[in-house]
């Protein structure tokens, strides 16, 4: 059986879908149903229902947006550093071998040469670098906690987008938002996310850091271009001149930007379609 | 009823002591007691108990020193930075005032012209920084968390010291140490912080921040020249060459030494007493 944290969110329920078309047992838990940042109670439950793999899927993303954690400090902490410490322990403690949901949100940019960040780059949009937002801050933190973790997957998720409009789509935001920043990222298509980050456990790929993004990467405008030659949406997609603009009229806190690399989980055999293709499949058939 | 998180430590104990010399009704809670760390349990408890003041002494300073806060993230994230926040909210929901044992150990150095910090001086040895311990990266934390507390004060202790030998007193530990580290210091002495941290509430001073240290600083070799002439130790003090020294043979993280201005404390009428005055006292009383 698979234990899955946070199993009701938008990650949360789209591996449930998966589990389900595989005939995979997965056992869904909330957070609200037993307190995992209690270690001795999540010790019990483990030893109790002794799961063959655990999937942490729970975190402090913010509603509607990152800027809801400048505001709510303690639960970002709480949610994505302290929780996958806590988890951490009880794995080790009843040997339970598990992956968590990361992301790539604590890089931005790309390297110097324009190539995506790979997982031995330390990450750069963190509260080392005093750079980031807080919700960026707590998830590098999260990755620090975790960096001597037995038997554990980092899966490093950005962007999620699917072809099913969403208020948590990329596309639908983007359809969405009165105004956008031209920006350059590395996006996952959340399906083949989950469908990737469990055939790391059912291959048995070595654990660690996987960034799990389609290959490639787009900007913003490209995004757009694709959306209006769909005619999933029409609109005249208006952009602020800069993130300078963008910081003063729509952000509280500086998003991540950035391109990863995908050449380390490509080598384990597990791929994800390059990211126009991927982006172009959804809108082909976009559901409302 | 003054309610005490955290009620049996070094510091917890001797709020205990001050309480009972002075009559103060007092309640301590030990966090295995009731998981302070959980909103909902702490409002309840609150609600119940309604104490007229709460003091959280409960924090995870690493055993035998700051060094173990490096194995042990989870545990300083949750018991610096998350159960402060959680309590703040708690409080806020109940209307509880409270006061927060911060520490001083989120600085390094002292301003330009060796003068103390302020408190309006932001702290430089955090994560945004990356130039500090995780203890105090998650202390620092612990202050940003809670920046917009309502009716709080954040007291800062730094390195307490008594006239009771003890492996948590600063001069038993120079005492026992083999080697030890020239810095300069704002230390407090620790009778004297919990007697100010209660006037604060008692004379009702405005809520904030506070450098809750003995007036002036001292330095290792000072305060070693002190402990010889007064007898109570007549070893022969080693010293490390430099702080590289003792960081590639004694330490896995840097140390926070500091100076802190104690205008801002001072200003409302409470007073300690100058900190060579106070080490020579702790030392002619000293008691094994």
């Amino acid at each position: 059986m698979i234990l899955l944290i946070g199993a009701y969110g938008y990650v949360g329920s789209t591996f449930q879908r998966l589990f389900a078309a595989r005939g995979v047992a997965c056992r869904g838990l909330d957070i609200h149903e037993l307190d995992c940042t209690n270690l001795d109670a999540l010790t019990a439950f483990l030893q109790r229902e002794r799961p063959s793999f655990l999937i942490n899927v729970a975190g402090y993303t913010g509603r509607p947006n990152v800027d809801a954690c400048e505001l709510h400090k303690t639960e970002s902490l709480l949610g994505n550093a302290v929780l996958p410490g806590v988890i951490a322990q009880a794995c080790q403690r009843v040997g339970v071998p598990w992956g968590h949901i990361s992301s790539g949100c604590i890089y931005t940019g790309a390297r110097p040469d324009g190539s995506g960040f790979r997982e031995t780059d330390p990450p750069n949009f963190t509260f080392r670098q005093n750079n980031c937002s807080f919700y960026s801050g707590t998830k590098a933190l999260g990755e620090e906690v975790l960096a001597d973790a037995a038997q554990c997957y980092l899966w490093r998720l950005r962007i999620p987008f699917t072809e099913v409009d969403s208020p948590r789509n990329y596309l639908t935001k983007l359809m969405k938002y009165e105004r956008l920043l031209e920006a350059r990222n590395s996006i996952s298509q959340l399906d083949e996310f989950v469908r990737a980050c469990w055939e790391c456990w059912d291959r048995r790929v070595p654990f660690g850091i996987y960034n799990v993004t389609n290959p490639g990467n787009v900007t913003t405008h490209e995004v757009v271009a694709m959306i209006q030659k769909s005619g999933v949406c029409k609109k005249d997609f208006q952009f602020f001149r800069d993130e300078a603009e963008f910081m003063r009229i729509a952000a509280k806190t500086p998003r991540s930007n950035c391109v990863l690399d995908t050449t380390k989980l490509e080598q384990t055999g597990i791929r994800l379609t390059e990211v126009h293709e991927a982006i172009e499949t959804a809108l082909r058939n976009w559901t409302r």
